[in-house]
């Protein structure tokens, strides 16, 4: 790690919510390193942010220069910061964490010095002295001497620059930005407020998944001149000779009307004095220009930067503090809370002050009457665990996750798959809404109309593929239980496997509704993961369409994100345990407990296990379905935690995937974890801390904290030797959400 | 001429206005041949367009395919439209008549059928059966089986596509266009309206001379679907692989709010009947998208295709029946009243219905108080003879323009010099708006602010040289009297004629003002032509800083428009007698009447003459300046109408220039011209017709109407043998305005 991290940044600042736990006076905000996940494709990045906010604004470093190691254009490319990159060209504005496909992250604003220049390949700078906090940004630009500094509210940002002496600049680059679409506008209002449209989108390479971004932006010093800039059209033969911009960035200096085009920006030019600070406003909405100014006038009226970056600092202490650990080493608690802080990054906020938001899927704009509307659903990732943490310990935001997904439902026909700001771009598979929604309602988290979510899974359950955006396999499936591969690589078991857990999932939810042909219906579906198992291999295996198995098969196949034919980035061994459902009838499939375990073992053992990508990460909970086996489970969270989850940039195994990476981490820092989708139990392993107070919503919950505790003679000490329930001895690996919330104290010993 | 010229069509049409005096019953409208001027650089168009009207829809045929002989991309190209071209791609809105650099042209509207295909260079099409009409276009699209129609409000347009049986489109290109500037927005409002805005500008390669142009299209067909496009940026590496529509049009069929871009457009589909018909609406503004509206509504509302051609074609046959002509063959009438039509496109109406424009090089909204705020002033060219034209014929539209440009110095500080929609382009020299404002004035125009513009004229006469846009090289030319020559191609011997020109013009407006000492100044200063007066070549040559003459010197290189040192457009014959104000002090320091005659007579004899560009298109009325060497200007002036005036694409010398070439016609035509812009007179030649009734405004003139009747014993006499004005013998070759207006009756009597 280098020394550049967690620096602190000298601000006084008195905070309303309860101190944490922690004796010494240290802040969860404090401890969060928000470097974390920034290299090793953990695509987090170090950008000021609010809890749950749809502003960030982030050091841009991906683009420009050879110095760099990562290009966004040079290869697949999927944040906007990398930790080992050091040309900076500006700070985008609205990003994604943690996903794996390039996406928004545009509106790139720059402060430089000297003679102006449009082009970031020359414009941009290296830079030091980066200092991330959550909620705030800084670096030093070495080539400027510029210090800049950013922070957030949940719909705007503010930057401040602090400008040598001399001939300065800021930037606005609408031109570039990570999201591989392009086209923008932009007018200006005033000396000081430009305003504008950015178009975003292509998610995963999807076309049609396009959407605007709007913007206001204002500066707090009057420029003593501006204009726009666009890349001109290469011109040939003597037209080319007569444009003098022919094919370069022409500066236009009069027009001041719209500008429109591909590649186009903004330059503002100033005379500082030495350590002027100039403050750069931005506002952003996906609905409208006015919406975006709306935003900014409601969130920073009369806030300097100070004041915004206090109350973002506030707004984080106080929801990371929901959980307070004591224990571990500073290090196991820097990991804790800035996984935590991960996950509450996304989903975002979509509608802006006045309630407005594009509807899903459609060009209407509505507006919300209560709550919250959600956007940056990534439910193939957050439906195995980032949902049941927000349903514990953050049930408002998960309530209004629900109401969003069932409002989408109404809007656009169908629940969301993989949202981004009102598009649907269908990445990955399966039907990951029903296992969300369900189970929050088995937990007993209400306040929306489960009927229409019913109305809503059973449509996707049950309508033919032709018709059905979510199941577009449904009737293969439907006919005969599987889907077989049509093509090489059409991830035919993942799609199938995702079918049974959500058929699961939507069986238990009917069971709780009284329907119970449904439930028996879907049960019966769900199991149907046994056609795909080969004795011969003793995994699972693709079925052909004329119902033999696939040929020539390796297991292995599909190892480090290489394509395998039925499988979506993995293979069949990170496959082969996904039943979470039937763990026991899978075992059973496997010839029993010993041979089941070894076998899951093996995984371990061998390497085949991948922790950096979902389908096997539930993995290490299996065991604990067997008796005397538990402690595998153990032994496996604690290894894992230890060898793939660091303070380190590095400290993320693969993509974040908005947040799940991290929820993995900090139910299994905390004892627990979800590892069955849909069903309201969590598997119980060994906790890092010595004391985890969760702050609970008593009004949801009947309580208003759940403590785990834990006694170890060692640090080291890992397997679980004994438990008790409040105050009474527990002895199942299994708990539900229920049981645990009743008991309101659980309490581990740990023995070597 | 091919056949396809003049087709009539068939449309019964009842006019209110007088018929002319042919007793044929033709009407001045129906002699009008568009296609005059539309090769041979005349770059004149064929489009839809209403008198001095905002809105032209023209054939766009200048790119897209090898099939044509000129394309836009491939070379200098100024015009829409080439007659020989044959590869049509859409109706270009908004265009420039007749002049000599790349400029608007733009929202190009194509109709196809079969498989959408948004690339011009494949959607393009041939034609035939090409039919124009002032207010009127049509062809027929031979790869489509469509038949196109169009016409034109003065700030709208409607086309009508009959398509055959089946799939059908309607494609709105907002990529390309004449214009090289680019960038476009475009916002789908309904299933049948879309909105948006292109910037055009860079006229004569000016970087900064850009502007917006809204406009709101409707359909009168629902579409089946319908989307935008935009050319994708191409990518390199892996995203190139990824991306499907790298590098090409990418189809948009969810997205439909805003789409900006370089290279965008608008793509819809229908099933259409055999022979069904769908009309396209266009309203445009360059005020804003609303403006567009509103124009539409105002202008189109409750009209359809057939009543809009109607009131079009009334608005012209009123137009050029203000000249009712009698005699001459049907050709030459043709040719007449083409060039009258000419002379009536530009300058244009630039408010919108409401009264709001553009201001001045300034980004302000104004609303017009009364009448008609113009735009488009090609000055260097139409200060020669059409604004005398528009002064004598059309009063109020010249009182109009006046005040425009009153206006601009009130909004912008300078006078116009060659005026683009709110932009100054500053394309060629001088200071044209003195003498177009002072030969109204002293004609006895009134109804604007004299002493306002004579103020402007006075500041660019005595502004310094890096403070005047105008006159840059002010400085200089106060202090010694000319323009040296700096730079190998500064054309400074033409800076400085056009300013003598400019300060006798406004030496003569000083002495009306009651000026005295103004007026001396200024008419001294008007005669330092003579510096550069070479006794060794005996015409005028280039000074070098120092004072010396300009060597080598050859007095005909420039020719062709190839460059030349000291003069632009030209060479030193075209420019040496261009002293319209002291033809008596030219010949003197020429030696005389007889070696300036001599000399003159020379420069068209030995081909020196250039009938294609506006320097020396008054010498032929020189003569006239001269006893005795009158019958020169008749003669020169019947051959040169005769050899370069045609009913045919050729039919105009070389641009048009705005109307310039087409206003020397109608001028020569009708037997007198202003040669000397400034000075209320006119050179009598001989006319083409044996009566010319131009019909005046009383209030203005104080007669209704003026009549030039001419007697001949055979049609190929052109030498005058005696004039009568008003009943009585006149026998002076040049005539001021009141002499002219006071006789009512001019007579010629020609002989061979």
């Amino acid at each position: 790690m280098r020394p550049k991290l967690l620096l602190g940044i000298l601000i006084s600042l008195s905070f309303l919510s309860l101190r944490a736990a922690d004796k010494t006076g240290e802040e969860p905000v404090d401890l969060v390193n928000p470097f974390i996940g920034t290299s090793n494709f953990g695509t987090t990045n170090p950008g000021a942010v609010c809890p749950n906010g749809l502003m960030s604004v982030v050091p841009f470093n991906v683009m420009g220069s050879d110095l760099n190691k990562y290009d966004k254009d040079a290869r697949w490319w999927s944040t906007p910061y990398e930790y080992h990159n050091v040309y900076f060209t500006g700070f985008s504005h609205v990003n994604l964490s943690g996903v794996g496909c390039p996406e928004v992250g545009s509106l790139l604003l720059m402060p430089t010095t000297g003679k102006l220049d449009v082009d970031y390949k020359n414009y941009g700078s290296t830079y030091d002295k980066e200092v991330a906090h959550p909620g705030y940004y800084s670096n030093h630009l070495s080539k400027y001497d510029i210090k800049t500094e950013v922070t957030a509210t949940p719909r705007t940002s503010v930057a401040r620059f602090t400008f040598p002496k001399g001939e300065s600049h800021v930037l606005l680059n609408l031109g570039e930005g990570l999201t591989n679409e392009t086209g923008a506008m932009v007018r200006k209002v005033s000396d000081t407020e430009f305003e504008g449209m950015k178009l975003q989108g292509t998610f995963c390479y999807n076309p049609q998944a396009v959407f605007p971004i709007y913007f206001v932006m204002r500066i707090s010093k009057k420029p003593s001149e501006s204009g726009y800039w666009k890349k001109q059209r290469a011109m040939t033969g003597v037209e080319a000779e007569w444009d003098a911009d022919n094919g370069k960035y022409k500066l236009y200096k009069k027009y001041q009307k719209e500008l429109s085009g591909d590649d186009i920006g903004v330059w503002m030019n100033f005379d500082t004095e030495a350590n002027e600070q100039v403050e750069v406003q931005m506002g952003v909405s996906f609905v409208s220009i006015a919406n975006a100014r709306e935003n900014l006038n409601a969130e920073q009226h009369g806030k300097n930067f100070d004041a915004i970056y206090n109350a973002a600092r506030k707004q984080w202490n106080d929801d990371l503090s929901r959980i307070l650990v004591e224990g571990g080493t500073k290090t196991e608690r820097t990991i804790f809370y800035t996984a935590l802080y991960h996950t509450l990054i996304h989903p975002n906020i979509l509608q802006d002050v006045n309630g407005q938001y594009p509807a899903m899927e459609s060009n209407d704009i509505r507006t919300i009457k209560e709550g919250n509307r959600y956007t940056v659903f990534s439910l193939w990732d957050t439906y195995r665990n980032v949902h049941q943490l927000l349903t514990l310990v953050y049930p408002e935001r998960q309530r209004d996750m629900i109401r969003t997904m069932i409002d989408m439902y109404d809007e656009h026909g169908w629940m969301p798959k993989w949202e981004l700001f009102g598009r649907e771009t269908y990445t990955m598979e399966g039907d990951p809404a029903i296992p969300v929604i369900t189970d929050s309602w088995l937990k007993g988290l209400r306040g929306y109309d489960i009927n229409k979510a019913y109305e809503a899974f059973r449509k996707s359950a049950l309508t033919k593929g032709s018709d059905n955006p979510l199941r577009p396999d449904n009737d293969e499936y439907m006919q005969k239980g599987y889907v077989a591969l049509h093509e090489q690589y059409d991830n035919s078991v993942s799609h199938a496997l995702e079918y049974y857990i959500a058929d699961n999932a939507l069986s238990r939810l009917a069971a709780a509704l009284g329907k119970k042909a449904d439930a028996k219906l879907f049960y019966d579906r769900s199991l149907g993961y046994r056609h795909y198992y080969s004795k011969e291999y003793g995994v699972f295996r693709p079925i052909m369409p004329d119902g033999s198995f696939y040929k020539p098969f390796d297991p292995k196949q599909g190892e480090n994100f290489e394509p395998s034919p039925g499988f979506h980035e993995g293979n069949s061994w990170n496959y082969s345990f996904y039943v979470p459902h039937d763990v026991k009838g899978l075992a059973k499939l496997m010839g029993g407990q010993k041979s089941f375990v070894d076998k899951l073992q093996s995984v371990f053992d061998k390497g085949y296990y991948d922790p950096a990508n979902e389908p096997d990460i539930a993995y290490p909970y299996l065991f604990s379905y067997f008796k005397g086996d538990e402690w595998r489970t153990q032994v496996q969270t604690r290894r894992l935690l230890k060898e793939y989850f660091k303070n380190a940039p590095e400290g993320i195994p693969g993509n974040d995937d908005t947040g799940t990476m991290s929820a993995w981490a900090v139910f299994n820092m905390i004892g627990f974890y979800p590892d069955c989708p849909g069903e309201p139990y969590y598997t119980l392993t060994s906790p890092v801390f010595d004391k985890v107070t969760i702050r609970l919503d008593k009004a949801q919950w009947g309580r208003d904290k759940l403590v785990i505790e834990t006694s170890r003679a060692q640090p080291d000490d890992v397997i679980i030797s004994k438990m008790e329930l409040g105050g009474k001895p527990w002895n199942q690996y299994r708990i539900s959400n229920e049981e645990l919330l009743k008991g309101g104290v659980l309490k581990f010993y740990l023995k070597k």
